[in-house]
């Protein structure tokens, strides 16, 4: 019998999502592709592929027709409703497509028909006008994630590239919140997720973190605000208690470089653009993003719907084929 | 006549300041380094060497005489007192020799007798137990720049490399102080500041700035945080209005990446690790402090004292070494 394949979901088809997909596929055998489908209209695709002038045939499928499929025709899961979008033009009317491709695709990989997600990025304020009502993509797989069952999942960013791995532990919110949103609490609630999965699902048998400080120079005993020694330097130590190997609080500036990288598996940084900066600056055009903390493997391309390139032509597949390989490499741990 | 030398003060004896500084002269025909002179006791430089195992000629010399002696000997200005210390336990009995070489140093850079400063490492905690009363090293330069003259120095810390030129418009501060230190005042003079200089002493003739936003994604119109749309974005309105070109504000984890690097002379960041992160991650061993806004110029190697690896031989000289060379091209400007 097959192994399950990996799904994409459609996400905003106005986006540069379903160009990608159909781009990912011609590159199937250049980079080595696993078998995937998307989750969309198969018409749609058809319109996007002959608007770019590509020649792609595309068939509807099933899930267990995805290997088979793969080598000759982009698969699609078919939605119930057809798509149409204009790109570089969002609308709100795609908003039940984009919801049914995300919500068909947890129900598939939670019953164990397909080994893992790729998300294709969506525009919360276009679905905000639809009516949906979580406060994103992520929080909105952790809801479907718990749909059923008697338990909460709490969702952790990594983003990933073959150099480096980084979490934010605070994520979108303002820099001025970050201090007090920051607890040992969810230091240490991070740190033990990410330590889980990078044993359980990169099979890194001893996984060794590194926690970045808030302050400058990891606040340099106190000199330049206290954060580092009440709330992070707590969380390393109850992390160790655990068995966890955690170095830090360590001056943020000076962790990310090459000799500094070789000493950790992944970096946990205390804001959204400690951990963001380093990684994008040496692996822009690859770095993915994986969610941490759900009963399944998410991976996404690290860049958002570009509405102002898409049907263009021009937006790079590199960053999507990274998160479909890494899916991949996940989703068979 | 002769070009105006580089003079390279002591620094902190007990720091890897004097270990590099010999290092630098013996690697001065391999680097193509500049004539230099280090500002301290010949003896104590000499047993230095000797400890090291370098056999190394140190001659004491007036500026004049540096061209001429740098081929065959490190040539040092000696001080009016004699330094004895131990590398690794830093005393404040050596205060005095820290303080003279960088007093005189920049009485000689401001007759014009130096072309410029290349500042060694201090341990500011050492200092201040024998007195000293600046905030830091940088200061104390403004403050005996200003001495005699009728005006006050704003100096502007700028972090330099082939790759990129950073400068955070707040530094050694605690980063829940960041938003409210952060004022469309002080990043038009910072900016203005980096522009002239650039014009001035690195050549570029129309200088392109790069501001960071402060929030993730530069705040996202609003929707995290308010910062950049109420002080940054104004400061970037005022700066172009003087005929600055500059761009911003831009989400800070996706402008230090390669392609973008190459839209700017310069960037300026909001806070210390939001421009130290992206500089120190790719040119950790070259990166150099330049300081603007004095009336001279003056560079310094990226690092510290390095108490915990003075004396052992294993300091590298890199960024020293490209601190010299960039002082003398500045200097030279």
């Amino acid at each position: 019998m097959n192994q399950p394949s990996l799904l994409l979901t459609q996400g905003d088809p106005a986006g540069i999502g379903p160009e990608l997909a159909l781009r990912a596929w011609m590159l199937r055998k250049e980079r080595a592709l696993p078998p995937f489908a998307i989750l969309s209209d198969p018409a749609f695709l058809e319109r996007v592929a002959q608007s770019q002038g590509w020649d792609i045939p595309v068939m509807a499928v099933e899930t267990a027709q995805i290997p088979d499929t793969f080598p000759k025709a982009l698969p699609v899961l078919p939605l119930s409703v057809s798509v149409s979008a204009q790109p570089g033009r969002p609308d709100a009317g795609a908003a039940a497509s984009v919801v049914e491709s995300i919500e068909t695709a947890v129900r598939l990989v939670q019953k164990g028909a397909a080994s893992a997600l790729v998300t294709n990025p969506i525009a919360k304020h276009v679905l905000y006008e639809a009516g949906f009502r979580h406060p994103g993509h992520t929080e909105f797989l952790a809801a479907l994630a718990s749909d059923g069952r008697d338990q909460t999942y709490h969702p952790v960013m990594m983003l990933w590239s073959e150099q480096l791995a980084v979490v934010p532990v605070t994520v979108h919110i303002p820099l001025a919140d970050v201090p007090s949103a920051l607890t040992t609490d969810l230091i240490v609630l991070t740190g033990r997720i990410v330590a889980r999965e990078l044993r359980e699902r990169f099979g890194i048998a001893n996984p060794r973190l590194a926690l970045a400080g808030l302050n400058p120079h990891a606040g340099e005993n106190g000199a330049m605000g206290t954060e580092d020694g009440s709330i992070i330097a707590p969380a390393i130590d109850m992390l160790r208690q655990e068995g966890i190997e955690a170095a830090g609080p360590l001056p943020a500036d000076t962790m990310f470089h090459a000799r500094a990288r070789s000493r950790y598996d992944a970096a946990l940084a205390m804001y959204h653009d400690q951990a963001l900066i380093p990684i994008k600056t040496i692996a822009f055009d690859e770095a993915v993003n994986v969610t941490l903390g759900l009963p399944f493997v998410r991976t996404s391309p690290d860049h958002g719907t570009a509405f102002d390139i898409a049907g263009k032509g021009i937006a790079r597949p590199d960053s999507l084929i990274a998160a479909i390989k890494l899916a991949a490499r996940l989703g068979a741990a």
